[in-house]
C-alpha cells in the first residue's frame, strides 16, 4: 500500500508507492562522462580560459592564476546574477522586474577531471566545504545579499554541462522559494517546541535508525522521511549552526566524512548516477539563528522528473527511504 | 542584463537572463518516438489489456470496453493513490504519515498511436478536455478527495514511459503545494484588489500584447511574465471559472481552439518537444470560488532540470518569454 508523507520542514507531500518499487539494478546507469582533459577548461593549465580566480587553494605554492592548486573559485562565465547589477525600484504593477543582483561563482572541486565526492580523500572533499565556507564569508559582506545557494550538478541528466568535477554558488537578493518555505517551517517548529526542527530531526532518526545510512558523533548521513527521488540522502552536521558560514572546521570535517562515505556508497549502488547536490543555507537575518540548520540535500537524478514531481510538486517516489538506507547502509565499501 | 521577475500569483522568482539565449534551433530535438501499434496497451483493439474503462467516448456506438472509442478513461495500472484507502490517523510525532488515499486514472486521448495536441482536431481537443472534465465531476462527488491535477507528460526527457497520446489524472486528499500557494497568492490579491488575479493578468497580457501567441474572444495563449522555461506557455479562458469541472462548454471549447493553435506552434517550432501540461484547477472549497481561476500550464522539457530549478526553486530561463511569443507568434502555420 502505498503512503502520503509530509516533510516536517516544508510541508512538501510525497507518496511512498512501494508497489512501484525497483531495485538500483532495475535503474539503467547514466555514468558520468570524461572529456579529453586537454579540452576542459576546468583542468590544471587552463586557468586563463578558466578565468581570474577568487579563491585558490596550492597545498605546495604558487602563482595566483597558474597551476599548483587543488581548489579554485572563479566567476560564472555566464552569470545569472551579478554583482555590479542593482535591484531598482519594481513597478506597481501585477508583473513586477528588478535588475539581477547578485553572484554566481564556480568552485572547481579538483585538478582531478575524473574526481569524484565518492573517491576524493576526506581531506579533499573538506578543501572543497572550506572553498565554499570561505566565498560565503566573503559574499556576506555584501549586504545587498540575502541569500545563498550551493548547486552541484552532476551527469547530463541533472543538468551539468561539464564533467570536470565543479559546484556553483548563487548569492541571491531574496530567500528561493524553497529556503523561505524551509525557514518558515523552521521557525514554527521552534515556536511551537521551542526547538531546532532539524536537531530534533537528528535525535528522531538516530532512535529509529531505519533510515540512517551512517552516523558519528559528529554528523549524521540518512535518508529523509519524505524522499522526494530514490536514494535521495541527506546529510547534516550535529552541530547546531543556522548559517553555513558560522560552522566550524569540526562540524565541517565532519560532515565531509559523512558525505564522502555516502558518495561512496551512492556511486557504486547505483554505477556513478546523475544527482544534484544542494547546500540548504539560513537566509540572512538574525531570526532565522535558533531555526534554521544548515545541511546537503542529495537528489540522485536516475529518470527524468515528472511535470508532477516540478510544476505540480508531487513527487511520486518509487523506493521507500527505509529501503534505499538498507541497500546503502549494508554496502561493503 | 538578466533580469529577476517574480510570478504575481505563486511568488516563483526567475532570473531572466538574455545573455544566456538561445534560439530555438539550438535546442537538441527530442522527438517523441513511435511504439509498434501492435505492442502498445493503448491502442485500439488493446482494451482487455489497457483495463475496464471508466469513462469512454463512441461517436458510432459500439461496446464497453470494447472498440470504437476515440477517448477512453481508464483506472492507472498502477495508482499512487486509490479510492480504497483511508488517510487514517497521523501519529503527533514529528514524521507523520497517512494513507494513500486519492485517485490516479489514465485518459488515452486519441485511438491514433501518433497523433498529437498540435496535429489533432480542435473537435478531438475538445473531446479530451471533455473527458477531463466529466472525471472531475466524477470524482468530485467523493467528498474526501480535496484537490485534482491532470498532467501530460509527452517525451521520455518529461518522464514520458509510453508513445501513446495520453494524460494522467491524479485526485489528492489535500491541495500540493503547488496549487497551494497559487490559491493562496490569488487570495492574498482578491482580498487586496477584489479581483480574480487570473482576469487581471489576462487584461494586462492583451494590453502589453509582447508575450500573446493568439487570443480571440474566448481564450489566451500567453508565454508567462516569469516563464520558468524556454517557451513556456499558459492557456486561459477568459470566462471566470475556478474550477475546471464548473466550465462550460464555450468555454472549453475556445480553450480547446487555443490549445490546438499553440501546440501546433510549438510542435513545428521546437520539433515536436517533450513537455509537460498541467491543468491548474481549484482546490476544493467555497473559498477559492471568486479568486481562483483554472487554467493550463504547458512547460517544454528542452533541457534537463537543474537542481537549481527543481530543488532551489530557482529557474534560470535564457529565452524571455517576449521572444518566444515573438518566435510562436509569427510561425506560419
Amino acid at each position: 500500500m502505498s503512503e502520503l508523507r509530509r516533510d516536517p520542514v516544508t510541508g512538501h507531500w510525497v507518496i511512498i508507492a512501494p508497489e512501484r518499487s525497483r531495485r538500483p539494478e532495475d535503474f539503467a546507469p547514466q555514468p558520468v562522462g570524461a572529456l579529453d582533459g586537454d579540452l576542459c577548461p576546468f583542468c590544471e593549465g587552463q586557468e586563463a580560459i578558466a578565468g581570474r580566480e577568487l579563491l585558490a587553494w596550492r597545498p605546495h605554492g604558487g602563482q595566483v592564476n597558474g597551476p599548483g592548486w587543488r581548489v579554485r573559485v572563479i566567476p560564472n562565465r555566464e552569470p545569472a546574477l551579478r554583482v555590479e547589477s542593482t535591484l531598482g525600484e519594481a513597478p506597481a504593477s501585477l508583473l513586477q522586474s528588478w535588475g539581477g543582483l547578485g553572484a554566481h561563482e564556480v568552485v572547481i572541486e579538483s585538478a582531478d577531471h575524473r574526481a569524484t565526492l565518492g573517491k576524493m580523500s576526506v581531506d579533499e572533499v573538506w578543501r572543497v566545504l572550506w572553498a565554499w565556507r570561505e566565498r560565503l564569508r566573503d559574499l556576506r559582506r555584501d549586504t545587498r545579499l540575502k541569500s545563498f545557494l550551493i548547486v552541484k550538478n552532476v551527469g547530463a541528466a541533472a543538468g551539468a554541462t561539464l564533467d570536470h568535477p565543479h559546484s556553483q554558488i548563487l548569492a541571491l537578493p531574496f530567500p528561493p522559494p524553497s529556503i523561505e518555505r524551509e525557514s518558515k517551517g523552521a521557525q514554527d517548529y521552534l515556536t511551537r517546541h521551542a526547538r531546532c526542527v532539524y536537531c530534533a530531526l537528528v535525535a528522531e532518526e538516530i532512535a529509529d535508525d531505519r533510515r540512517v545510512i551512517s552516523s558519528d558523533g559528529g554528523a549524521v548521513a540518512f535518508a529523509p522521511y519524505a524522499s522526494r527521488v530514490p536514494f535521495e540522502v541527506w546529510v547534516i552536521s550535529r552541530a547546531h549552526d543556522a548559517s553555513f558560514d558560522e560552522a566550524g572546521d569540526d562540524s565541517l570535517r565532519a560532515v565531509a566524512e559523512r558525505l564522502n562515505d555516502v558518495m561512496s556508497r551512492l556511486e557504486a549502488t547505483l554505477v556513478s548516477p546523475a544527482y544534484s547536490l544542494l547546500l540548504h543555507t539560513s537566509p540572512v537575518g538574525e531570526s532565522h539563528r535558533a531555526s534554521y540548520h544548515w545541511h546537503l540535500e542529495i537528489v540522485p537524478r536516475l529518470t527524468p522528473l515528472s511535470g508532477l514531481a516540478w510544476e505540480g510538486g508531487v513527487a511520486i517516489n518509487p523506493v521507500p527511504p527505509e529501503e534505499a538506507a538498507q541497500v546503502l547502509r549494508t554496502y561493503d565499501l
